[in-house]
């Protein structure tokens, strides 16, 4: 039975191309979306037309238990899960502390830190049963400073980073690796950036920076460095890292 | 009409003791804090002996509108308020992540986070209309890096911080000066270090470190450094800034 | 006797002002710096002039043995050094990788970082032999990140802020309180900013940010923080703090 | 021709077995270290045993024009270095203010800091002829924070670590990638920790932590990592990093 990687965020960006690295090395990667069938289809089909092993589904992970039935699920039906990526953003672009209205900042914290929470809740006692497993952090420029415009992102990412550190300081010593991964720029992803921007606009931003080798975030490349750190000894762990473009800044530069 | 300075969380601890210093400079201090009527009317009966302006009011900031409700009174009934102090605590001990239910993790981030949120919402629009204000935070070593046992209270310290920081990115310019204030040591404080510990063991600390000069932080002293905060000329104001007892070490170092 | 506030790089801007608030507190002021006889003339006559107590001296600090011999002279001659300000900057302006050479990148450590050092070294076993004493550390942002140009600053500032961090873990529990101070914005500083720009640009720069209460830092409004950090209890001590203008941005802002 | 990985530094821990590392996968590993001429040749012929090229070369890089002479003879000699490892370690155990002498803090900087900057000013404008390059910096929990005892090594780390970011924000919109990699606990390496601690002391610390799989960092787990960021695609680049055994806890833990 292959290893399972359970991605919770699997859109076409980070999340999906993910989840297609770990099945091309052998993992039976399950894909976890909010919504667009299709689109979920999509990825899934591609791992299986490669010769790889996918499952689907949509589901709302802040729905109350859902994620929780979920891992639940996977682990009785398709098998123990090894790696786990949560991969949920909780971006929705600049808004004034007076447009921020009290359901998006909960939203938002719902998404971005609780739903770790609840995943680590239901997971982690399984893989501390089994000797181990790991769990791959999304996260953004906003966990690390607040900014204009970012109250709601801000804090809620801050509160998944600071919660990745105390699952490493509680879970590493048994054998669970997390990873608190800085995305620190813009990815070439359409399904979150894309929808962000607007059609037009995510194309001109992809144009201006360079389709292919340049400015934006290359999903397949950030996938091999996904990949490495679930492989990682443990007597060598990264507990936080950060990925930029060449081209672009730092976050402490801009 | 003496200017208010609104204290959110005002126990005997910083909180009913900078609305004492506040109250002696010729604020008129507004103490909430969520139960002990008797000990909320020794506070303010105190202020008030002392020659100060004082109110008091008991009040669950959590609950929904009612942080919203107590500064429209405030503004309304005594002043503008010119001072808030953000001073609620979420400490819960040390708890396994099996030990935090999700209620639990979310009452944290309802305390911490998103209360502030909801206090920044109702009063910085109308300190903008006046042309500033200022709003000191209280926060502890778990908004800087997380902990085994720590999950949801460096969550939701982390999201206090972030949100500080977008606070003062959107209002400073706006003459709003928020302060993240860490307090990082035990506070000689008897309505929150007192009752976690239990009386015993809290005495036990109080004459291990020295009841009157060492150890433990003494809120007088800490108040302070409040009072100075909130008193900065804009061109020279501090967003961060640490608190500890000489004789302890720096988070960074323990 | 009057306690003793040292001085290292008493310009017209943090240094010079500083002294000047000790001075009017009660202490006797002992300003140095490395030219600018008149210049420095002026500071003491002010200070004089207003009923305070003050001694000049030029000496450049970064020479063998300068801050050593300075040290035991003012603790020999005038008194017990209870608050020392190291306020040395080491800004050159941006400059590339190419254009900044080794004697430039070696004098910039030698004045950031190693003349710090070398006063600890001199100065804090006299204070711990009085049971305790104060060094206030004037900082920039460059100690907080690198940035293109900054190869000396950030290099030499970094080194700083951790000896600072270093001698509060030794020194603290023994009574001297050390804080890093950082300068996160333009100070009205014409010895220095002033200097760097040239008169034109640095007028312009004043004219545009306000002259008298706007975006340039206040040598007078800075004073008064740098005042109250060295009257802090020990029982609530402030290691590291930050001081910006309303209208800038914090340094993870940009 | 191979393309050449330098190594400074290359002692049995981390740098020699990162030069053993690039050579198994087609890299020509150039070794240099300060002393121990047989060390170095076992390192070299056990490279080449395993069909690997390498050279070795004795060399003091804190000695004025030495490692800017080493680079011109391996660019004009050897081949174009497309990666330098730079490994230089700082470390001289926890002394105090009093015990740390001018000289050890200065040769300290000389190591960790200057000897970087030396290494870059010569190598990166012939990478940047080149289009790019990498520069993999190991470095020590000090370059995150000051301790007691840690006066020089801090100071040195945390210049260490400023000067990388400073030189990603010149250099790496050119195509150069500067990692920090935060080495952050103990490594199995008998030429540093072995030395430092001695050899009983070391044995025992690697029976307790476990020889093979546990508590100590294996330096050739740290490899992987060390070759894997060396290999990252230029649109997802990782400027800093951390790595530590899953038994630690990690540097704001302790």
């Amino acid at each position: 039975m292959k290893p399972v990687c359970l991605v919770i965020g699997a859109g076409a960006g980070i999340g999906g191309t993910v989840a297609a690295k770990f099945a091309s090395e052998g993992y039976h990667s399950v894909l976890c979306r909010r919504s667009d069938r299709d689109g979920l289809d999509k990825l899934v089909g591609d791992i299986k037309a490669d010769g790889g092993d996918a499952s689907g589904f949509l589901l709302n992970a802040v729905d109350d238990g859902v994620i929780e039935q979920q891992i639940a699920y996977v682990e009785n039906e398709i098998g123990p899960i090894e790696v786990a990526l949560f991969n949920l953003g909780a971006q929705i672009g600049n808004r004034t502390l007076e447009d921020t209205s009290l359901k998006t900042f909960e939203l938002g914290w719902r998404m971005a830190t609780l739903a770790l929470f609840r995943l680590a809740k239901e997971l982690f006692p399984r893989m501390q049963e089994r000797g181990g497993g790991t769990c791959l952090v999304t996260s953004a420029t906003a966990a690390m400073r607040g900014n204009a415009g970012q109250h709601s992102h801000a804090a809620a990412m801050a509160g998944r980073r600071m919660l990745c550190q105390s699952l490493n300081a509680e879970y590493a010593g048994k054998g669970i690796h997390v990873a608190h991964i800085l995305i620190d720029g813009a990815v070439d992803a359409p399904d979150t950036l894309g929808k962000m921007l607007g059609k037009d606009a995510f194309q001109e931003l992809r144009e201006q920076r360079g389709l292919e080798h340049d400015g934006l975030m290359l999903p397949l490349k950030i996938a091999e460095t996904y990949y490495h750190i679930a492989q990682q000894h443990r007597s060598a762990w990264t507990h936080e890292l950060d990925l930029r473009a060449f081209s672009d800044l730092a976050w402490w530069n801009h």
